[in-house]
């Protein structure tokens, strides 16, 4: 419990935001440093937290509580001997795997890429739970590792450390617990302060939108890439945001080594044609903003140039990229019940079949099955035959195919009708 | 930090009512036995507390509400030897010492009032902290004790005790730190849960609306105390509301002996008409309900038979009822600057200065000084010739008397426009 002094501010300003004000440049510089230090109590900011959840905040204060949580830490000064700095995040889905193949191929065009990543929770898989996957590979450097890989190899994907704004890593745990995540002003500003702190040049988003994305609805992505980029514009970091389709899986792979194993596909020139796509859209915007125009990433992707970038970015870090990947112990196969068209493979019904099968987490204490996961043999709108297999689940433990099972319900269709998947990017959400 | 399982669930709760929706019986059960035995954390609490102000609880969800937090203590059966038990709240006010002579006098009528009481926070005083200013009298009284003094005096005003209703307690100290006291139905399911637990016959409710009050609209007083009224009547609890002026202090003295002092010159049959005024309307209204209507508490009130019950009930808790009261060691007086009519005496810029006098408190753990507050020597209303005394600002610690200048600062005033102090009970509200 904090002292009284610093509890009447911290309700005067509670009450402020409760009441449908703007906060001040000092209540929040106030607010941010007093909770990171323990001054205002986890009752205080939850109680905050819901108010700005339902009350809102205007752009200023959101560019103001995304510099007061990137005061709140460090800020990287990163040596890239040259290369333009351009980072990429992504909100999260089903089978999305894209910085694997993004990272190297945007080194391999003449950048450098400081990913600082985290791991997944729930539906979503993380970056770094998939990188260990593979044998030998860690996700921790430290920030003389980080330098001198960017500068060698010019891609890094590793853990974020500690020290970047860490105002967000304990509002993130405790939102996390008080039912204060879906708040747009404290999603961007979240991933905005690191992303700011980590001392990148410019930023790549991709904002995904459909049942398989934190954002559900096209409103409410385009409403967060558009504050994201205000965040950005407002804080000298040039950015750009990519609405993407997140209602189906992307590629083929759902799962730790089997998202490997399709990123290395498509650094060898194949893979499936969607992540190819996302890929490459991705890579373009991130080579804009690093001003590198005069080089085309599907063509570099093609060549097998970023393959080799790959090699080197998995070996810097321990890695042996030409290990063998895990296997499950157990696989099951689901077959169509009837022939007709693929009409129905839903990102949510995927995403979570794999978490139950081992692929992912519910705490962020738990640990990750390296092999477990969901392949996809069809694709939506493909025609398919009674009896063919439709798609695999993996686990290294059995009991686990009930719950994937129960999850796919109603997930995966087959019916006469025809069926389109939409576009994959929807939308380019740029400042000014 | 409660386990997962559970946390999911305070987080269900949590979201189901930021979103707009009501909790059911269930969610309402749970939320509230697991915060009390501290399996919902407070973070978690603060965050609903937030979301239940923001976006309201209908009636059924309050009455649940009320009912959980009862069913976390004990409900007391009390004996009164056969007189009806009928009790009273106010939501505070400035210069509010009502309960000390009604207690008595509605006993003197022939009805029995367990007036579990508690202290003051802020600019408004705590009935048990002016009695306590009585050398002797102390305010904790074992069950026994109060069914004992319930039966011999027939009105025992003692501190509430800590089996009743703990959820009330831990809730209402996490939303004093959280800026989240000002819900109505948070408001009327705390006071309704302490008295229903109590076990009263019969309740009437204060509801004071102005300045000096909690409520400063009359619209949400009126709010208010239909939902009180709704809540007993849903608990079979009779219930009746008068909404009150709290524009003016009640009475001319503010603070803790000095509003004994004038209680005591109510029992005797003289005081301030307003305090006369409002003692009589509540102890009707009391008398009503518990089904004494063949006397007029008016006449027992000018007979001094009321005064006779408080000597009772003052020395059944130890205190001696003849006993000098304390004095201030400084007293300042304040003169009229100009001649005309004090047009302006706002009960909270009074209630304020006698907070800083030391009449009152900013935290709980702090003490109160018996002898400190303000001393009204003329009425809202009446002539004053320049120089003439206006009030008195009593205090053991010279140093308040600025912060209480500070306070009074627009909050009296003397010009030539007329004035009038509207009627001080605005309106009876009972149930059907």
């Amino acid at each position: 419990m904090p002292d009284a002094v610093q509890s009447i501010s911290a309700v005067e300003v509670i009450t402020a935001k409760r009441d449908g004000g703007r906060l001040s440049d000092e209540q929040i510089d106030w607010v941010v440093a007093a909770y990171t230090r323990g001054d205002v109590a986890d009752e205080q900011m939850a109680s905050l937290a819901m108010a700005i959840l339902l009350n809102g905040m205007d752009a200023e204060e959101i560019s103001r509580w995304t510099q007061a949580m990137i005061d709140s830490g460090d800020v990287l000064s990163m040596s890239s001997t040259g290369r333009p700095l351009v980072d990429k995040h992504s909100t999260g889905g089903v089978g999305d795997k894209i910085t694997l193949p993004l990272a190297p191929l945007v080194a391999a065009c003449g950048a450098a890429v400081p990913q600082l990543s985290g791991r997944g929770l729930g539906h979503t898989g993380g970056t770094l739970d998939k990188l260990e996957s593979i044998p030998g590979w860690r996700a921790s450097l430290s920030l003389e590792e980080i330098a001198a890989q960017l500068a060698d190899v010019g891609a890094v994907i590793c853990a974020t450390t500690p020290a970047l704004a860490p105002a967000d890593r304990k509002l993130y745990a405790l939102r996390d617990v008080t039912g204060t995540v879906e708040s747009i002003p404290l999603i961007a500003s979240s991933i905005m302060s690191k992303k700011i702190a980590e001392g990148t040049g410019g930023l790549v988003l991709d904002v995904k939108v459909g049942s398989g994305a934190f954002m559900k609805t096209e409103a409410r992505a385009r409403e967060l890439a558009a504050t994201m980029v205000r965040i950005g514009e407002a804080h000298g970091l040039p950015t750009t945001a990519l609405l993407t389709d997140m209602s189906v899986p992307l590629g083929r792979a759902v799962g730790n080594a089997l998202e490997v194993a399709e990123s290395v596909e498509v650094l060898r020139g194949g893979g499936p044609a969607d992540v190819v796509e996302l890929t490459v859209a991705l890579a373009r915007e991130m080579l804009t903003l690093a001003g590198i125009t005069a080089v085309d990433p599907a063509q570099v992707l093609a060549s097998g140039a970023a393959y080799s970038v790959w090699e080197r970015m998995i070996a810097a870090q321990g890695g042996d990229p030409s290990a063998a990947l895990p296997v499950a112990k157990h696989v099951e196969v689901h077959v169509a019940e009837r022939s007709g068209v693929l009409t129905r493979l839903d990102a949510m019904a995927v995403g979570v079949a794999a978490w139950r099968l081992g692929a992912g987490r519910a705490r962020k204490e738990d640990a990750v099955q390296a092999a477990a996961g969901v392949r996809l043999l069809v694709g939506l709108g493909e025609e398919v035959a009674a009896g063919q297999p439709l798609l695999e689940l993996h686990t290294d433990t059995p009991d686990a195919m009930a719950g994937a099972r129960a999850a796919l319900a109603g997930g995966v269709e087959v019916s006469d009708e025809p069926s389109d998947r939409g576009p994959l990017v929807l939308d380019t959400i740029k400042a000014g």
